[in-house]
């Protein structure tokens, strides 16, 4: 076990944010300025930029009720950053360290961020500078390994699931083909969360596309046909992430077909820009319109507002990513860890309670998880094994009502 | 004044619902089942197509804790539809209704709806058939002349003001140029509620674009270099509606621009489809990438949870639709209408309150009501004037908090 080790402590936060993410920072921010062995409690502005540059903040010095209302705010306090750190990169991180004597590194994201925090551990351990290298998980992806799911998803799952079911009403109301585009490029966790809400059989979503299965146009389409010809209506959702059997994104796929039209599409390396853009789902209602002619079809893409969206966060996943940030101080400080990352475990028993340990870096960096086939079924996309998984996690979603509709 | 007739009543809903539209579909049932004179409460399914149709159902038998419960559910409970009746239309619903006996009509919606009632007021009058003819007010687009402001705009201001507030936030953790695309074809009512959740002069949205102003994309492009370049991101609010000065749609002069790679935009009538697609949103992202180069823009479109999610209504907005569609059946059984339309009067005082009266049908009727003048500005798009009327509409937005940043 590692002595215990005396020195201020920074933290960043990285990748795309959540509406918990800052939680999570409070949560670490509280626990920060109680302990004894750190001696001063930092903030970075854009993650790993902000180490390198020494754009620090003093977060010791934040009163109380900012915290707590920031832990509401959406989105990253501190400013996110997208970068991958090489050596030289982390060189200067380390120069600024060295500066203001800081010897615990937190950083708060998902699997690139952790692999970042494993390369931080392994570059400071070679050049023998003695430090501390904790990460905090966060993404609305879900797609964390070890983990029994990811603070951000809760609230995530629950404003999509709550989109479903107004959206469901709404096609109810004035009906057709309604497509969903929902966020998670390499797992359909999120995507899996439009079942939430359902209750009746005829309560969409009524199809559900997986990035973790082969998407095929053709069978798309027929399965769209059968729906409506059932129901007179028919709600799909759809992962941004859907692609061929070679892996190739669906969007690249019928950009290639379409030719010059989508030109617009792709960025400078020719690739297809996924979120951001409602091109997917105007894609996937072309497909549709192509094979059944002159009915209603229409595609939102719920976009940043499913990461973002300030008003309807899961009070689970508010006091998880509280919980996470804090059990990350007293991980870094009890001298039984030099490094890790925060994972949730979920109790046996009936109700929902879920416990945290730390899990070495190592098993959380670079790769991700994708949904179990065990959630995963032919017909409605999704089985009852992931809803109970999933539902927890939102703090609930209430079914809708329908009028009982007694005949004159 | 008339008198009082005996017979049954029948209610409809129609147009794009809200997501206090069943809120008024409650408060009168809940009145109408009260009304001696009213011998019978019939719904019909889709509106005017269920009365041609006689497809009704009893609202009568439904049970109180159903009502209740379906008063909090989006989207039309009896079923929507989007129909201007022609005479021989009128006249297949006055079978069902002399078939009924049903001497109240009743239909929620925005001012087609109000036509519809007006048309049927004066159709059934010019046979003879005695008949009362109420509109109940409901749109997003809060866009009904004589009323202060619609019952359903006030949740889907909240809505889009909370929206504004966390994707400002997302873009404060990640910047870049981000184009958010509001509902509201003919007026700005409905973007200019982006503002409500702003706080500081840094706060986006930065830019609003509605349709009571010529779009300008040459202005546009420019505006958005402005704010780019002074705060490093930018995000811009903009209406579906915007046109040019001839008063065609924005994205019909761009796909005509475009040529034939927008041709999929298209409806068989030549006609860009405006709602339920990503098209406008994307193609303004393409303006300023084409103006700006390499910068991250992002678009999103907020689609029909607009006017449907189900977890953010406003309590003011829940109440005063409750309560016009009370009204409606004392104004019809009062005697002291033969017809008319529920409108909102703003009582003066320092507190927020509103009163409700009867106005002619006709006046309410087939034309919209744009944003006034005093309410638009150049800089910001809207005025505090507008802020000052919308804001109690929602329920209050609570403005976001930010890390006060101590120095270190």
């Amino acid at each position: 076990m590692s002595e215990i080790l005396k020195g201020a402590a920074v933290i960043g936060q990285s990748g795309g944010p959540t509406v918990v993410i800052n939680q999570s920072l409070v949560g670490f921010v509280q626990a920060a300025v109680q302990a004894d062995c750190i001696t001063a409690v930092y903030g970075a502005r854009h993650g790993i930029a902000g180490m390198m540059k020494g754009d620090l903040i003093d977060l010791g010095k934040e009163n109380h009720a900012t915290l707590e209302a920031v832990a509401n705010v959406p989105a990253a306090a501190l400013g996110s950053v997208r970068m991958k750190p090489v050596t030289e990169d982390i060189a200067k991180a380390i120069e600024t360290f060295k500066k203001h004597d800081i010897r615990y590194f937190f950083y708060i994201g998902g699997n690139d961020t952790a692999e970042t925090a494993h390369i931080m551990e392994q570059q400071t351990r070679a050049m023998g500078y003695d430090m501390r290298c904790f990460h905090i998980p966060k993404t609305i992806d879900n797609d964390l390994r070890v983990t029994d799911h990811c603070p951000g998803y809760g609230s995530a799952a629950k404003f999509v699931a709550h989109a479903f079911q107004g959206d469901d009403r709404d096609n109810r109301s004035l009906p057709g083909v309604k497509i969903n585009v929902v966020m998670g490029r390499h797992a359909g966790w999120l995507t899996a969360a439009a079942s939430l809400g359902r209750r009746n059989a005829d309560d969409g979503p009524h199809l559900i596309y997986l990035p973790e299965r082969t998407f095929q146009p053709e069978v798309f389409v027929k399965q769209v046909e059968e729906v409506y010809s059932r129901l007179g209506r028919c709600i799909v959702a759809v992962s941004e992430g859907i692609h061929d059997a070679d892996g190739k994104p669906f969007l690249q796929v019928y950009a290639e077909r379409a030719g010059s039209a989508m030109a617009g599409m792709k960025d400078s390396h020719g690739n297809v820009q996924l979120s951001g853009t409602g091109a997917l789902g105007d894609a996937l209602a072309g497909l549709v319109k192509e094979h059944m002619g002159d009915i209603r079809v229409r595609a939102d893409t719920f976009g940043y507002l499913q990461r973002s969206f300030p008003a309807d966060a899961s009070e689970v996943d508010r006091k998880e990513a509280r919980e996470v940030g804090r059990r990350a101080v007293e991980a870094a400080i009890s001298g039984a860890h030099t490094s890790g990352s925060i994972a949730l475990k979920r109790e046996e028993g009936s109700s929902y309670k879920c416990t945290t340990f730390v899990t070495p870096l190592e098993s959380v960096a670079k790769y991700t998880k994708d949904m179990p086939d065990e959630y995963l079924s032919g017909e409605e996309g999704v089985t009852q094994a992931f809803r109970d998984y999933a539902l927890p996690l939102t703090g609930g979603v209430s079914p809708m009502t329908d009028l009982e509709g007694h005949s004159v």
